[in-house]
């Protein structure tokens, strides 16, 4: 495989999730590191050079670049055991990766941003003005997901696949944007099942 | 293949991309419709037995319920022309996808259901104040396209895939939410080379 560097700002669950998943794979990444509180992500370098999206995480595979996290996850896992092989299976395991990108992460992911990095001081009008439905939104994403694992162990076909990386990187950190997990008991225990597999690394790691 | 139903509401591109990758594949979809403006989506019925996250589409497989566009496209197109057999290049695929559902849809298909659907009238006072960023939002969307297109005829691996599906959906729309295209003359070639493929259905159709 081409060399593997991950462009990343290193607390965000996105980036994350394709460290996740190097480690699972037992995959070795570069790591370039970017502050996003400080723009280094909006330079001319970086959106002429990495991502005109001036977004992290971006996969470099080589000389190419492949920004999302999802994508950078698909293409890892192409052909590992984290994506499964039966058909229906593997569009439900995009399935939950989308859920995660227009549900959860906009909503719970931008609050722990919000919150935790930002702090409340700093926000806009508007973003301030979005908190309550940011948070209505974070629920209902959580709510979803304790119906759905209250008799499962993992969200696709019974075992770990990505769909579970997605989902894993902003709820296992929920409580940072204002989510008290214990209302969401299956959830905590499918985090639990999922931070005891081998292979697994944390947040900071 | 199993019988393939799509819950949908008609006028929707989430929907659309769906029956257009249906089309190209020469595949039928039986259509059962939901008026999103009257809540139909959100009955106890449509929760419990189609999608407890009260979104369309929903494609239906035999008795299994796929959520999500790109999920749903994904699945009918798996093995087929319209995703690359190069691991980059799906990837890349998946990207352009993602890129749709995180920063191109939210704010230029939902800018064309509140202005060309519920109407400004209808808006909430929270809704209203978004209107300057997703106009903002939908404009850099479409500027990044525009550079990519520029020396392109398709999104990916120089021909017609799934990453083009899901960004003609709304684009080819995007002047009923307020954006002039001809702003964007690449992306405009480009929905003319779409819409000119043998198999091409309109989102009317």
């Amino acid at each position: 495989m081409d060399m593997l560097t991950l462009h990343e700002y290193p607390p965000s669950g996105n980036c994350y999730k394709i460290r996740l998943v190097a480690a699972h794979l037992g995959l070795t990444l570069e790591r370039r590191g970017y502050d996003i509180l400080r723009g280094e992500t909006r330079t001319p370098e970086f959106l002429n050079g990495v991502n005109a999206n001036g977004r992290i995480p971006v996969l470099q595979v080589g000389d190419r670049y492949l920004p999302e996290s999802g994508a950078a996850c698909f293409y890892l896992a192409d052909g590992s055991p984290l994506i499964p092989e039966d058909r229906f299976d593997r569009a439900d395991m995009l399935r939950w990766m989308n859920f995660e990108q227009y549900n959860h992460e906009p909503n719970i992911a931008t609050l722990r941003f919000w919150l935790a990095y930002v702090g409340e001081d700093g926000l806009t009008e508007v973003q301030k003005s979005l908190i309550p439905s940011k948070q209505a939104g974070g629920e209902a994403a959580l709510d979803l997901m304790e119906a759905h694992l209250r008799d499962r162990r993992y969200l696709v076909a019974d075992r770990f696949t990505l769909a579970d990386v997605a989902l894993y990187a902003y709820t296992h950190v929920a409580d940072e944007g204002g989510f008290d997990l214990a209302r969401w008991p299956s959830v905590v225990a499918w985090i639990d099942r999922i931070s005891a597999l081998p292979g697994h690394i944390s947040i900071d790691a």
